[in-house]
């Protein structure tokens, strides 16, 4: 089983990360997981979902959910361009509600609330896409996050046990134990040596197992993981870089500077720069979106 | 100028203070003021609306705006039951749109946002009226808090200064820094020289104009902010009581508790317990409703 684990951080005024897919924004997008439940909503496309061993055809204007840790993929089906939008919730909305084996949804248990949802997912879409200035754009965008979670919480819970797709999900349990730990833990100087005592497994154990799991090395992927972090303290404060380095676990600025050239190919002061520019009006739309053509590797912030 | 400072906390789960005033909870409101805005909505009653120099007669399903720091007073129309919701929101929500005398509204300037506002109140006073338990109200009270301050931001948006409202509010800009430096610096020892040199007045000049801009002596209104503040964490966390009491600026526990008792005539450990005990099945909902009959005096938990 070959996956990507990619990481999902919420800005701190919205609890999701929104994606927008259309024709001038294509990226390739392979079999990845995250311990975030994710909405995909069709618009105006068809879609594919590829989820654990399930695959959906979205049509248009339909709404699918993947649920915590599912191995997914979309993909436009054949001859049309797709318009997408996905939705990643922020765990942190669900954790009051989370009665054990609950937390676990399926959208076709009730058709209204789908097409409820659906409908948010659309105005979310809309929203974004405006050309006109929205300066009230991230209360709007709040209220259909938690008016999409209410209708979930509300007619769309199912046990996790009895659903199918729970099988496939019991082997990622470690990985997604270590994937919490790494995220909790990034801005301590962890080791693969600590990683491994954790799992009680050996170091080279993991360390071939890692890769097909997460996609890709221990190092890179905890490197991702303070980067991201680290997004929030450089677009968002005015802390000096050194102190964002420290904060998030770089051992030093060199190391930070080093990392964010290889993975945006500028270095961290000039994206703040640019960033403060672009964003002296529109303080916080930009923040939301995954801006893919700015990233050469497929980093969510 | 007599009208008392009401103090409001929101919880943290929750960006405003809601109020359900029924013929079963009838409080008389005497004139006050608040830093934060409130919108009040008259549901199936008529309400006359006293603020600064206006009366406004709100008929059935209808709302108005009372903004920041004006002095007002909600009261039935004769032979009318009074079934009203008031909505008291955090100053949070507003901080990234004020611009300069912008954070000034008014709801008559857009008659479809007023309408949908209406409607959004209706459904919050439905949300916590309903009999039945509903795991998803916080969810779906945020969605509707964000949409309200979403159609106040776009549509309802006024100059500060064009206000007719705005001249009557010069006479308690002194007094709403203080009332904000008091909210601010609650946890520390603050005390009336302390008060006095921050506003260039002798100590005997405040400790007389007080009492008529707040509706009671400086220690006690300090002693009410720091009960307020301390409920957050007497209901929302496990901490020990002499923790809470450090942290909310009360020298000592014997000072908590004496101050606790006399405002709400029980020890806190009792309050708190009976609190755990009702809260068992509904977490937060109990919260956000200022409960009238708990209170011996007028405080807004």
């Amino acid at each position: 089983m070959n996956a990507f684990h990619e990481i999902v951080v919420p800005p701190d005024n919205f609890p999701a990360v929104i994606l927008i897919h259309s024709p001038e924004n294509t990226t390739i997008c392979e079999m990845h997981w995250h311990e975030c439940m994710e909405l995909v909503a069709s618009l105006d496309s068809r879609l594919y979902v590829t989820c654990g061993q399930n695959e959906v055809t979205l049509m248009e204007n339909d709404v699918t959910i993947v649920n915590s840790s599912m191995i997914h993929r979309v993909t436009p089906v054949k001859g049309h361009a797709i318009v997408s939008l996905s939705l990643r919730l922020d765990p942190g909305l669900f954790k009051n509600y989370s009665k054990e084996n609950h937390n676990w949804f399926d959208l076709s248990r009730n058709e209204e609330a789908r097409r409820d949802i659906a409908s948010c997912c659309r105005n979310l879409y809309e929203l974004y896409a405006a050309k006109e200035e929205n300066p009230g754009l991230l209360l709007e965008a709040n209220a259909l996050v938690f008016h999409i979670v209410y209708l979930m919480i509300t007619y769309c819970c199912v046990s996790r046990m009895g659903s199918p797709q729970a099988h496939s999900e019991k082997y990622y349990g470690r990985y997604r134990e270590l994937m919490s730990y790494m995220e909790e833990h990034y801005s301590q100087p962890l080791t693969l040596d600590e990683i491994a005592d954790l799992l009680h497994l050996s170091k080279e154990h993991i360390s071939r197992e890692f890769r097909s799991y997460v996609g890709e090395g221990f190092r890179e992927h905890l490197t991702k993981i303070r980067l991201i972090n680290a997004q929030k303290d450089l677009l968002g404060s005015d802390l000096p870089l050194i102190d964002i380095a420290i904060k998030n676990g770089f051992p030093n600025l060199r190391a930070y500077n080093h990392s964010f050239q290889k993975y945006y190919d500028i270095p961290p002061a000039q994206y703040r720069r640019n960033y403060k520019r672009r964003n002296d009006k529109v303080e916080y739309a930009d923040v939301l979106l995954v801006r893919q053509s700015e990233k050469k590797n497929p980093i969510g912030v």
